[in-house]
């Protein structure tokens, strides 16, 4: 069969890409080997800040005496909410398949393998089936980093060492979990583990949590965490596993921190491997597959998107990687641009940032100047926050006189951010943004505030 | 003494002037006859806020079961919310006064009155001494408007009829609150004694709740509110009140509803008596003062902004119109847009609304298309509202491809509508809309669901 794009791939690039150009009229084929939606939807995005809010809710509950609200039998029920994140789960996988559909989207659910280039197209297996299509998206997504580390792979045999896919699906809790690497995916789910009971110490090798996020927002982050009683062992290398411990090094002394499962976070990678990349010769760049800012790859009529160009590795990078692919391939030049996309961790409290850091912003050379203002410059979160103590810190260009970083921790930051994206996306000029109203009271007025100040 | 500027009134309009004008190096006098902050800080968003946020954990304990979270002996302290409410505003207050002083302003707590004009400026009185102004704001903000329905006095001042101000401060749970007026301040207070365990019925003149908001937000919010238990009785008129009941009228026929308090919030009406505004001769227009979109009123180097000029009665508005009359007697032109302000209702789900309605885009004769969604378009909608029913509606000129109007109802999109006023405001191209990258997942997406339906 004849398609005009095969997608490989059901993830947010895919799923998004195959909607997309089949909305313009494309014939598509999607081939996803697992389920539609990808790790975002499946194993990741979803599924976690799914978890997340039942302990956002359970967190009112513990501390609902600061706002008068006394909860005395206070029962969390973890089979429960893993369930209903299920549930969650399997309703949007519906959706997306309903929007395929919609979109005349053909979905093949299997294994891709691309066979060959011939003079019709790129040809590619699914089981007994051949597939040809005129032009390729390969969106085969991200997985976890498994370091080789002594005692990781006999621990996930067992099912004392997870991914973030297995930890998602834990019904019991963890009395004592240990997460290896401080990123993103780490702190959701220590801050989860941490929030419904387990004792949570986190090992990373830095000298800091949260990756690139900017220090000071990482420092605050990790001081409500340790409030809350999660420990964290930083500059910290793990060098072995046992049955029950998580053994590190650190200062050249080396340390065990006991433990009844073990949660690695340290990173993901690519998927380049088993689907046949290497019959048609997509050259690869540090293991993800080299594309330039339209998305074509160094083969004629082969685009990549998503975690698998080792970008960005955010569902909506993922999603703009894949509409950018797609005008491109409808003959609209569309170009990406990674300056502006927002970076989000869904704890509680939340962390939202976008742009520069000032670390990168020193790196670039760039004059900025930086204010840091407390969240409680904003009335509505001081009527929401009992002693909170969250900043925002945003970094003007002096020379251009725009916005170049927002940083912010206190809920809920996830939603004010994008609207700081569109800002920098904009290149608004700040005596522009002075001019705009922001609703009274909301915690977004902060940005305002932060500006004027 | 001679001031630069004298502002009349320490609410919104009134503290933010004093602040700009004394950072722009300005001689500023603020006159405030009750505290700094004004209805807003004091007897209206932020009090109000603080109950509703504290509403919203009761809920969460309620209906946590939907996410997990049993709670089995809840106990709501109202008396301990209030407090925790002044404690807020207190904070808050100082907050201001702390930025006043900063800014150099001297604050004047009393009553003012406009004496007369002289060579040198405004003469205005507060207790014995004479300040003049060079130039003066009138920031005096608004009061409730208080029907002259039989049985309302008596009641006033027996405590059975309240309006914003005292039900705020209100120790007691009412078992049968009657709210007269289906307005913003009638729906948060309705929304919130409902929340807290009163027996609500809401008696509204028009044929909807919520003014001039979206009719199927309207109509939406209202079916979240009956399922709550609040009773609503439109288009009924109130002709009467006794000691106990409020007797009122539609179809034709006679009603009543029994209750042990009401709440008088049948809209609000500009101050402009008891100050002297008469005598130098300041142009009222219906009740308001009459200004240009520079805030200038008839008589030159007099300003005005905030509700007192009757236009937008919003805090958020009154902040911009404040900057605007700063800026032009800094010499700096401004004028003030009303078409991208948002509007905010903060009960539980919220309501967050921008720009035209179908029925304003229709009296204008806008050409325009519509597209409503259901808040499930965003995943992280689903994992938090359990069987939540929310909707975006969006409406774009098609002459100019430019969004118009966005009107959502569903958490927290109060948060997520400065981000809308300001695609509206710069009047941002479809297209480019569609290029911005909303981090995944959140409620705010949503808007981008929308605009590539």
């Amino acid at each position: 069969m004849l398609y005009d794009l095969i997608v490989i791939g059901g993830g947010p690039a895919g799923y998004l890409a195959a909607e997309r150009a089949g909305h313009a009229g494309l014939k598509v084929l999607l081939i996803e080997k697992n389920k539609v939606g990808g790790v975002c939807l499946n194993e990741g995005c979803i599924p976690s800040k799914t978890l997340l809010h039942s302990a956002k809710v359970l967190d009112y509950a513990k501390y609902g005496g600061k706002y008068g609200v006394k909860c005395d039998a206070i029962e969390y029920d973890h089979k429960f909410v893993v369930a209903r994140k299920n549930k969650v789960v399997n309703t949007l996988v519906s959706g997306i398949k309903m929007k395929l559909k919609m979109n005349k989207v053909t979905l093949v659910e299997g294994q891709a393998m691309i066979l060959e280039r011939t003079l019709e197209g790129f040809k590619v297996q699914v089981q007994e089936e051949i597939y040809i299509g005129k032009r390729m998206l390969i969106a085969t997504g991200s997985t976890s980093i498994i370091p080789p580390i002594p005692g990781v792979e006999a621990g996930m045999k067992k099912g004392f060492v997870l991914t973030n896919k297995e930890i998602l699906d834990l019904e019991i809790i963890p009395k004592k979990l240990v997460v290896i690497g401080g990123g993103v995916i780490g702190l959701e789910m220590a801050s989860y583990y941490n929030s419904i009971g387990s004792q949570v110490t986190v090992i990373e090798m830095l000298s800091k949590i949260a990756g690139g996020t900017d220090h000071d927002i990482s420092k605050l982050l990790m001081k409500h965490y340790e409030k809350k009683g999660i420990e964290f062992k930083l500059e910290s290398k793990v060098t072995r596993l046992t049955d029950t411990q998580v053994i590190y090094e650190a200062d050249g002394v080396e340390h065990q921190v006991d433990c009844d499962k073990v949660l690695m976070s340290i990173g993901r990678r690519p998927v380049t491997t088993g689907y046949g990349l290497e019959n048609i010769g997509v050259e690869l760049d540090r293991g993800a597959i080299k594309v330039d800012e339209q998305g074509r790859t160094n083969v004629v009529n082969i685009y990549a998107a998503g975690d698998v160009n080792g970008k960005s590795m955010l569902a909506h990078t993922a999603y703009r990687e894949a509409e950018v692919c797609v005008n491109n391939i409808l003959g609209k030049k569309d170009v990406m641009r990674y300056h502006a996309i927002p970076n989000v961790i869904y704890t509680n409290p939340e962390v939202a940032t976008v742009g520069e850091t000032e670390e990168t912003a020193k790196e670039k050379g760039m004059d900025y100047s930086v204010t840091t203002l407390k969240m409680n410059y904003s009335g509505r979160y001081v009527a929401e926050n009992d002693d909170g103590d969250g900043i925002c810190k945003v970094l003007i260009d002096k020379k251009y006189n725009r916005l170049i970083g927002v940083h912010m921790i206190g809920n809920p930051s996830s939603e004010i951010i994008f609207g700081v994206s569109l800002m920098i996306e904009t290149e608004m000029k700040i005596d522009d943004i002075k001019e705009l109203v922001f609703p009274h009271p909301t915690v977004s007025e902060i940005l305002r505030e932060n500006i004027f100040s």
